[in-house]
This record gives structure tokens, sequence and C-alpha cells, in this order.
């Protein structure tokens, strides 16, 4: 059981150093080389877990979701929703290794053929989107006769297209403000009225949501794929 | 001035061959090498008109808002706007290599210190998209106290997100479907109602405008940069 913990522990290590390469190279460039210098593992233990690079970037790829801890729920599911926007710009913002990487490594377009499946994320994405979309439309929160899919697609692409704007212009230093600005310009056609008055899009919330979601990650996990 | 025609052909034969280079592999993996082999030119010519990659990909760069050519005036000018996003759409989803490979370079992280200068077309839109809200809202066309350059900058983020995930999805199939879905919701929390019910997004009128617009570009224009 020790012995499990402590390779668990090294992958972790492992692929949290490769997040970080992956975020400040992009894929083309990173090295397995490099990956080994900042995880400061040895070559026999990165070889134990894992064959290749692709094979990291894709392990990084599907942890993307996983990376962002959960927030409360909430009794307005939208407001879950954007609970979940804003934590994911706050840990793009702070830095957030695995967040940054498998962000970077599903948006670059890639060399054709490098094997990469960047859908998976996007995909996942979507789907977490739809499932709480259609709670809210359930709960009445919703305007009638949205299509759950579109909008999920669209708050997803929404995301996606303010933190590359962010992240060109100001490097994401203005990365909250034109994520909320952004959702909050498409819910007012997703949410009923009354519902939209409620949303809270503060820079404040964001603090408290991040705060939240960090102390509940420090409490011990169980290894994601143990 | 034939020898003066000649050489702003081959330049421009240069630059459509390098954003093709450059969609396909991207901004690292590029060569010069392969530019030439695909635009057909001398290695002299090349050099004659470029010294580097660099300032090839930052020329395909300044050239995207160039490449798409203007559409027809509005009485209305947020179906303008609407136009021209219909019209990129269209230029993307059919291959234009030159606003396809500069989409492409804007958009993809890059290595640190690979010398682009990514701000610039994103900045060319947003100022321009800026220009046409301040028209619009002259015009009476806005909701009232709106924050014209915070919408230039979430329409040009939309579109951003939209195209990138209907291209990691997709490979740019649905793109027209994601970019008006997400026009069309954020122009509710931004035309007033009388406008907005007038506002035609349709797939018929993308072709349309993009017919019009390849009539027009078919015509001969003074060459950029002459």
């Amino acid at each position: 059981m020790a012995r499990q913990e402590r390779a668990a522990q090294t992958r972790r290590t492992i692929v949290a150093a490769a997040a970080a390469v992956f975020d400040e190279l992009g894929y083309e460039a990173t090295t397995i080389a490099e990956i080994l210098k900042r995880s400061g593992v040895t070559k026999g233990a990165l070889y134990f877990h894992f064959t290749s690079k692709e094979q990291l970037a894709q392990e990084v790829l599907t942890s993307q979701l996983r990376a962002v801890p959960p927030v409360e729920e909430q009794r307005l599911v939208l407001q879950q929703i954007i609970d979940e926007t804003l934590l994911l710009a706050q840990l793009l913002s702070k830095g957030d290794p695995l967040v940054r990487g498998s962000v970077r490594l599903t948006v670059e377009p890639g060399a054709p053929r490098d094997g990469l499946d960047r859908r998976a994320p996007m995909q996942e994405w979507i789907g977490h989107g739809r499932d709480l979309l259609r709670r809210a439309e359930a709960g009445g929160e919703l305007l009638p006769r949205l299509d759950v899919d579109a909008v999920a697609r669209m708050l997803v692409g929404g995301f996606t297209g303010a933190q590359i704007l962010s992240n060109i212009l100001t490097g994401h230093a203005d990365l909250l403000e034109r994520v909320t600005d952004m959702h909050r310009h498409l819910m007012t056609s997703v949410a009923v009225p009354a519902v939209l008055v409620r949303l809270d899009f503060s820079a404040e919330r964001s603090i408290t949501v991040y705060d939240e979601a960090m102390r509940r990650r420090e409490a011990p996990l169980p290894a994601a794929g143990d």
C-alpha cells in the first residue's frame, strides 16, 4: 500500500512537471529530457509510468476536468456553472500547472498526425455543461425552447475564446474580466430574468470560490486512476 | 511599372504559400525550404522580399484583416458586423490560405520568445469592431449604457472560441453553425429588440455575402504595401 501510494505520487509529480513544460514550450518543442529535469524523478521511474511524450501529453489532456476541484453545490444551477467558470479562470491566471498545460495542449492546433486527441477535454466540458444545464432547465432556470447542447458548446467556446484573447493581449492579466464579461452577456439569452438578476459574476465571488476549492483540495483525495 | 507589378505579384505568391504552410504545420515546424517548394519561386526571389521565417509570419499576421474582402454597407450596422462574421467563417471553412494561415498563427500560443506579435491582428479586429459598434450606437441600434470596447472584445473572443472549438471537434465542418449561434446569443444583449428581430444570421445569407465578396475580389485591386 505504501509502495503503491509512492508510485501514484511519483506519477502525479511526473504529470504535473510535464504539464508545466507543455504550458511553457508547447507540445512540439517539449522533450522528455526537459520533463525529467523538471520533475526530478529518474529516467527509469518516468519510463515505468509513461512510454512516450505523446502518452504523457494525452494524460495531461485527459486530466483537465479532474484538475479543476469541484465547487460547492448552489441552489441556482446556473450560479454553479458560473462558479466553475470563475474557478477555472482563477486556476489559469494563478498558473496552476496542470490546468494551464492541459488547456494549452487542447487549444494549440498542433502538427498534423501528432496523434493527440484534443477532442476529449472539450467533449468532457460540453457533456458536463449539458448535464448542469439540464438540471437548470428542470428547475425552471432556463428560457423556454433552448437547445441545451448548443448552449453548452457556446459556453465552452465563449470561455475558450475569452481566455485566448486575454492571453494574446494581456498574458491573462484581464482574464477574469474577459471571461465574466462573456458569460454575463451569454447568460442574458439563457437565464429567465428572475434568475439572471440573482447571478453573481463578481471578482469577490471568484476569490471566495477559489479559496474554498483550494481548502477542499488540500484534504487528501483518492489518486485518479489508482 | 510592369516590373514593379511582377515583383508585387511574386511577393503575394510567397505570402500565400507561406500562409498555406503555416496553416498546415504551424509556425515552429514550418521551414523556408517548404515555403520555397510550395511557392515555386526561386530562393533569390524569396530572400529579395523576406529575410526570415519570422518576417514572413509577421507579414501573414498583419495581412489578416486585409485578407477579408469588404462586405457591402448595410443600413443596419449590426447586420454589417454579422455579414463580416459570416464571410470570415466562410473563408475559413472554404480554406482560404491567407485567412487560415493567419488565424492559425494568431491563436497558436507559440514558443516563448519566438518574436511574433500576435496582438496586431486581434487589436485590428477589436478596433474595427469598435468603430462599427460606435456607428451602430450613433444610429440607435445598441442597448443603452453598453461598454462598446468590451463588446468589441467579446465579439472577437466569441468568434475565436467558436472557431477553435469547431476546429477541434469537427475540423471546421460545423463552423458556420457554431459562429452564428454564438453571435446570435451575444447580439441579444447588444441590440435593441427592434433591430435584433431584423438581423439575418442564416446560412443562405452567408452564401450570398461570400459570393458577392468573391466577385468584388476578382476585380483588380491595388496590391497592399506597394
